[in-house]
């Protein structure tokens, strides 16, 4: 168990008047337990009391392992696919005294299931990922320097993509290259967009159907994990001289990137770090096509706080990190994003962990 | 659109006294809109009305996708990332005239944006995952089709990994070998277990760090889809000849699945092939190892209705599709799973769609 986000997970449950948090597998469960299971529809998850203690609900058919992956303080209450779930549910929030209570969640919780027990036992669930969120925005210096490397495994994966894309080559296969790749240099849970053409226009385009064309454009958007910390790289690419409206675009997006950068640094206010990048793209009035934010936290998950936008009126503070991702994307016809993770380092000044080229390339 | 599935769900909203049932993205709503978009933090679903009439709310982001995706005649809400989602919701749930209305959800709707939705105007969710499975439970001919194509994937695969099974091979090379060989005859989103030794004894094992050893159980269970419908497959096998206590308890589990799978005709009551199976079992003491349910629904999910257990009393009809997985588990020994998957055919009769062979093999 992390005992130090465990602690800090405790103090902050005394200060919004929570009485227990649930924490459901997935990525924030691993981060705190070291441990990964399966999760099914079947519902289970870590409760962790405002005590400090904890416990799990579990399907029996995950207790032999659950057992074994968690410290023996943690009691194990389990239910047989023969009973109904919530009756275990409600035998165990009795024996741990939070009927009435108000249970924070985390982001993995399926609404079913809360549903399921909340029409069952009186219990109130509140929104909780925020909470997690706020426990895990300044990085220390451990967590920093697995950031650094794991940018460093897209930054070298971006040089090895270029050799294979041509004319022909479809979304799947880049996608696959790029996943690979990140594998092979000892990256976890590698994720990437993949998106030729039109398809570029859509951020977060998943249909990977395409095939690159002659003059065509390239958005890559990849990343993994390094010790369970994210990297998230994007460039756009070439194939075939881009006309001069796609150049003069691409020109835009790599100074909103730049400069938005450049502003990076303890203290900075970050509405304003979001006000410059759209001022940039708005020179030639594509600051509308930008339709979200301009950079999200990352850490032990590829989303998280601070988001950098203008909705955010925090400063930055020494060990945030997150990304600056301007892009201009016109629906249908092309996007261009150019994004690089950021660090307020321990020095308090802004370190682009990204050292992959910006500079427009034709293949 | 699938028409003939939304129209199946309007009609039980009626019966259930729904005012709309929102979906958010992932198998299902992939089943009934053929579009399977990026999932992130961002609330984003389809919102099913009791008349029929549908609307989409998402992201900014995603606008462009899904507006080219769905019909016209959905209308979507967007939200930016500088704005606050709920007011957003709150708006649409207004001119929808759902505000104080009753909504029906699907399995991936996150619990933490449910949260906080209600949180912040009035409207009541409910677990809507059984009448999702309710309208997909009986399968029509094309559908019946489609998973024993999907099985017979998983039985070709079954040859061809038994090759690679030998001491030293690794639990993820076999993963890795299940997958590609699924994919490359033609199936799509392949999934799989596979377990050595101790490892065998947690059914939903995913650590996968296990070596085969010399004298060692294997237990192998995978699957994947054809057209959106899933095969899910189990067997056990060994390297080296097995000890007297492991044969016999490969025997009795073999014999409980053939048992129980013969009960599998039109009109047999769930709860008498699950009672067979346990007693089987139990000659010899080990059902109470059998730690879930014998079996689960399938389709255009890998787990859905009907569950094969005691407390779902039900008989059987024309076009149900299951699973038949008994199973001796003891935690920390070993595992063994023998699954197949059963259709009651357009005849009425139990049909085995997997062809793989179940003896004991030995490798």
């Amino acid at each position: 168990m992390n005992d130090k986000y465990l602690k800090r997970l405790t103090y902050e449950l005394g200060k919004e008047k929570l009485d227990a948090f649930l924490i459901c597998p997935g990525e924030e469960f691993k981060f705190l337990t070291g441990f990964d299971p399966m999760f099914c529809e079947r519902f289970q998850g870590l409760f962790v009391k405002k005590s400090g203690e904890a416990f799990y609900i579990c399907n029996l058919l995950y207790e032999e392992e659950l057992k074994n992956a968690l410290p023996g303080s943690i009691k194990i209450y389990s239910w047989f696919d023969g009973e109904r779930m919530t009756d275990v549910v409600n035998k165990a929030l009795s024996s741990e005294k939070l009927i009435g209570g108000r249970i924070g969640v985390n982001s993995t919780a399926q609404g079913f299931n809360l549903l399921e027990i909340a029409a069952n036992m009186k219990v109130s669930f509140v929104n909780g990922k925020p909470l997690l969120e706020k426990i895990r925005m300044i990085k220390d210096e451990d967590e920093l320097d697995y950031l650094r490397y794991s940018a460093g495994i897209a930054d070298k994966v971006f040089e090895k993509v270029l050799d294979i894309i041509k004319p022909g080559v479809s979304e799947r296969e880049i996608q696959e290259f790029l996943m690979e790749s990140m594998v092979s240099l000892g990256g976890d849970t590698p994720e990437c967009i993949v998106g030729c053409g039109a398809n570029s226009s859509y951020p977060h385009y998943s249909d990977n159907k395409g095939i690159v064309k002659d003059r065509d454009i390239v958005l890559l958007d990849y990343g993994c994990t390094y010790r369970g910390l994210y990297s998230d790289m994007s460039r756009t690419v070439f194939v075939g001289e881009p006309d001069a409206k796609l150049r003069e675009c691409y020109e835009l997006v790599l100074r909103a990137n730049e400069e938005a950068e450049a502003m990076v640094t303890e203290g900075a206010y970050v509405p304003d770090i979001d006000k410059k990048a759209r001022k940039i793209l708005d020179e030639k009035g594509y600051a509308h096509t930008l339709i979200n934010r301009l950079g999200h936290g990352i850490g032990y998950t590829v989303h998280e706080a601070p988001d950098i936008k203008q909705s955010n009126k925090i400063k930055l503070v020494k060990g945030m990190a997150f990304s600056i991702e301007p892009g201009i994307y016109i629906g249908g016809e092309f996007g261009i994003r150019i994004e690089d993770i950021m660090i307020v380092n321990e020095g308090g000044r802004g370190e682009r962990l990204n050292k992959a080229p910006k500079e427009l390339v034709v293949l």
